[in-house]
């Protein structure tokens, strides 16, 4: 990350750009957001409204001008209104309170990319999205309709935010390493990235900051840490840290401090929202599998077994239930047993996370900063340019820039 | 704490004093000492055993003593045994090849005293515990065996761990604040602390180190810490933070660094090893569920409901099981719940951290700090003058004090 | 029980009588009652809607009306829509529905009787609530309001169920056994029994049958058994086996039919509703803990340790969590472990029950049985004169009667 | 099954062959079963040691002489000892006590066969193991070895136990329905069945029991059981039910009787033992799954979503443990969760099943049963000719024959 001087006044409005923008987790991010700015919720999981952050001088949500990408043909209000159904979660008030203002975000939400796109996600989408003759086709469309979101509404700034549904791995080692490298065999039309990617160089060649909330490729590639850098613009992943994840970050360096052995470390995750959907593909499952998998090894250092499953069970819903099994050795080698078992709704788990990068990322735009932003490691499984998983140094880091910036301010 | 400087070559032996020296955590303790002196198991468990460590210039256990204190009739080496066969652990060879050392450690385990005791404590006692006139001479003999453990092995210094069982609550508002009137007030007999108080005044007054490992009242008392520093040595307490409370430790800090709303904290604890049994007297376990259940609160700095119960079910042993349920309010009030499971080897648990707190000690002596150790914090459920219970502060504090060791080294 | 004959068809009404009637199960019962009289929902969790009754005769919910006692002031269309916005449980557009029926069914709801009962009851009642001058006035009273119902809606037969809250422990043994000499006592005021047992006197002098689905004193009087054969009507209990302990009677005939030795069988209950409220009361909780303790061992034939608690946590709303511990000694004395955690919504899964017990009482009237109703203790933790407390021997039972009604039918 | 006459004095000797017969499950049946003769051990967990089978007439184990085949080289004495360090069961002096008793039956031992196994199976194997010529070859050796076992030792009966590692999944639709066809095709050498069947073909036609205690293909096939009667012997099957799907059986018969809909039933099992290596190749694994998975649907006559899960993990070693989640539907469509958590010493489950099911048959051949025996189906996943898998109907089935055989007696 690199740092530069930049105004401080977030007066015209900020943009954030939703991939996936019908989706659960932008649902409940703009439900979620909307019911905050008129306080007919308290901010609870929402980090940014700790005290910790009060002068950090973070954008108001009042400022803030919702858009985004989508290849499904539906309506916000009614997934919102499925969600509470299906997961018996908000009161059926705020939906109807929110109705007209969720109709508004949904006309500004874009038909998405289906260049390089998985039979998975074809299958799930709208007849209408169009046809892009290439890849690089693909990224111009998406790029003008981020400037137009831009120029319509006046923005200072927008921040896109990937929250669609996990790809197959990518081999992010076939790709060139250097923007223009990259750029010209995209422009050649001698590479099919996933449409993550495509969004990813549509943002940032657009001057957005990108937030990869997936474990897809997305920006996850050198050549596009340089285009960030080169159009000062940010990037940070990858793949939100909402549950289970967050639950390995937090013991395993329990276990290390205590000089604790662990021998297996077995998770078994069962949901059935459309991720879930997506992720019985076992192509997709792969994707989000390896994510998971190497934090454990990489805190402890060395590697225990370790086995991570997640099945799509479609009548659980959302809600995400996760069983861990540890096994680990103690003193005299006497072999001993932690289970978790996690209970939660998972948009529900990521949807502040979303807005607090959000936030987090619009003020390291007015901060100045470029590239990477590794500050914001404790909200990823996998954060770029960070080798550090356990939680609580990721998230001191945090709370350092932080009050960095409440300096400045 | 209060630092000067000393002397930094532990050359001469030091002694290790255990009150309730044939217990479990003591036989475990002792056992393992053992074990670690041969090369016999790695030190899995051993806080101290990893590289942070090894420049701190600690004691190697070869130069380590250990006597005791114990009111019950028993021989160390069949308390081993029973425990191998009752839990389940150990191999048993390493009994028979370390019976003739234990033994040697059983010869110098003296009788502690009932002064002050409970009816539970008493239904343990052997005939033969001497009884004492009144409090002030049973301080006077437990201090007089502790000068002669000292003069007879020659040793540079003595650090006592009481790992006895748990007393019932004792009101510390009703002893005087300063050591002089507390001295007054034992002296003539206007005062009956219960033995753990007895212990702690015998070690501090004969210059040793003076450690709580029990929620017992102990040193917990300003006079006694008044008196660490009169005679420049130092004591830490209370409760060793072995299982459930640990996790507790590092859960609450995640609730609160993702601002997750606690509704509800309800922990479970089953077990059946004589610790288990004096707690099965609601008076003792009065003082262990309050040690126990502060913690989340303070941590979170609101206050959820909580219910903790510490059950005595004998055919479990020392294998220690905590169910703990806890229920907490996610983004837009959506309640979610995480439980876990500890199964764990509670005298193997404890043991190690008796270990590191004795080898941290006698470095803080060899170090000339007086008085309370904070940086001792993470070893405790209620550490002494410390207010911060989150765990990862509290490692970060003392491997902070390490690190500086070994810049002095 | 004796059995008789008796007219078979059901064409007048039939009328409900619910002790507690605005209570959490009573609401849930009527609310249920009223959605399957309308086909709105299926009947998932009535044990009478499958096949193997079908044949039986039982009573149609459109011939049922419901009336009932209650000590607090509240109307049950409200207390349907609180315990739907705590719980999340139900669709809203049913309440919305039925508001005009549940109005109705409130209508018929009479006070309750604080006669005889604890101070933690008298705690929730309306001023309104008449202060009967002696328990013998109570029950003319609450036999008038029997009688009144019975005769202004032309009702062929009343079956009256206790669903309120539990009441502290009552030493039956202090009751005459005999009913001359308990109508005796009570109309000549020396007697005091609780509420519960005086509803029963009520219902059954009115020969209305009565069922307590609550561990109170209720009937489980031998006078009473006496009251209902020379009244030639019947009654059952005691205490609906709806989670915990219906696990208990499904796994420790498991255990016995594998010869494996269960060393312990520890049980956590938490829950918030307001009976939970009320057991926090540790008059009232002896009560249940009792109820629901017994079984384990008399369905094993030894008395394992066993350990029941029931904490009150309100953020738990009607979710009752219960974690078993179960720990066994399999082949060659090797102790293992199975645990359970069971989620439920508590009074959702009493009130189908409330509905099957309702429905096979009123077919037992008319088919002449009079007395104690054994084929009905598999919904019952403690039924009357059954001592075999195997849930699927019970539920043979069951379907014997049934099997036997349908040839007669 | 057909019944006839037969001679009920057991007082020559008999044998029980074990296919595996230095595995897990046979070194912990024949170690227990010699405990069991010297009374050192108390039957726990064996079923046939129960009152209800005391006027059976089952063979005492002083009567039973044991044999059998294996394909690893190892010796049983140091099985069990490996067994006891790797899990922590069983006293280190009872292994010392009958080394010699452990070595006697090693020497009645003999090589398996290879023939038609996989390559994870040729892996574990000896090479001195025989390559037999044919299936054909293999058959006449193998029944060799049991003739030379039976006419050396002048045994009355011999009952052949299956318990090797489980095979891959065999097509029995592939094979000849008639024994006529099957004898043509082997001796032909136009088959090459698995040696699981290799070695039922030997039992069946030398007029010994075959047992087929795995979900091997075995002697499930309708020309095997065809076979059996021919020779008036007997055979059943098959997959022990030892935990689990134990559970299973014993909790889906509880959503049945209380007309609560099973949503999903997800199963995760973890261990580490010999047999699980085996299993972690997927092959091997699709015929354990296959086994466990349609209990569930068949109990309760719809299929709601299972998911069933066995991963090898080294470290867990026999220690079962298996995870279970059960999303149900309750009333009015509330949906709610049963979890649980077994954590068995897989081998000894088993164990005292295999003595069990000896004995069992050991009498049914006494009474004069040929062909399949339906009344051991408790014992069994996927029993012969059985489609009720409630567990106390089967169990209920068992009491009633062994009720009978007491009459006759």
């Amino acid at each position: 990350m690199t740092s530069s001087k930049s105004q401080d006044s977030p007066s015209p409005p900020v943009g954030l750009w939703l991939i996936g923008g019908r989706g659960g987790v932008a649902a409940c991010s703009i439900f979620g957001m909307l019911l905050l700015r008129r306080n007919a919720v308290p901010p609870v999981g929402l980090v940014t409204a700790q005290s910790a952050f009060h002068k950090a001088g973070l954008i108001p949500f009042d400022r803030v001008l919702i858009g985004g990408h989508e290849i499904r043909a539906a309506r916000l209000v009614d997934e919102i209104r499925a969600f509470h159904r299906t997961n018996r979660v908000f009161l059926p008030d705020w939906i109807d309170l929110l109705e007209a203002e969720l109709d508004d975000c949904d006309a500004r939400i874009r038909w998405g990319t289906l260049s390089g796109a998985s039979s998975a996600i074809r299958g799930l989408a709208a007849p209408d999205v169009p046809r892009d003759a290439s890849p690089w086709e693909a990224v111009r469309r998406l790029q003008q309709d981020l400037a137009a979101f831009q120029q319509e509404h006046g923005l200072r700034h927008v921040v896109v935010v990937n929250v669609a549904s996990t790809e197959p791995p990518a081999d992010s080692a076939a790709f060139p390493t250097s923007w223009e490298e990259l750029e010209k065999a995209l422009a050649g039309g001698e590479l099919s990235p996933p449409p993550s990617t495509l969004y990813a160089v549509a943002a940032l060649s657009e001057g957005c900051s990108y937030i990869n909330f997936t474990p897809s490729l997305g920006a996850s590639l050198p050549a596009l840490t340089e285009l960030a850098e080169i159009r000062r613009t940010r990037h940070m992943g990858c793949d939100g840290k909402t549950g289970e994840t967050l639950m390995k970050s937090v013991l395993a360096p329990m276990y290390r401090a205590r000089n604790l052995q662990v021998l297996s470390w077995v998770g078994h995750n069962i949901f059935g929202n459309l991720d879930g959907r997506i992720l019985d593909d076992p192509q997709h499952k792969a994707t989000k599998v390896r994510s998971k998998d190497h934090l454990v090894g990489d805190i402890l250092g060395y590697a225990p077994k370790t086995v991570v499953s997640i099945e799509y069970v479609e009548d659980m819903g959302d809600w995400k239930t996760a069983w861990d099994h540890i096994h680990f050795s103690g003193f005299l080698g006497t072999p001993m047993v932690l289970q978790f078992i996690w209970q939660g709704c998972d948009s529900l788990l990521a949807a502040p996370l979303v807005l607090d990068l959000f936030r987090l990322t619009e003020r390291a735009d007015r901060a100045g900063i470029s590239g990477t932003m590794p500050f914001l490691a404790p909200f990823f499984k996998s954060p770029y340019g960070v080798s550090d998983n356990d939680f609580f140094s990721q998230h001191g880091a945090l709370l350092d820039w932080v009050a960095s910036l409440s300096k400045d301010a």
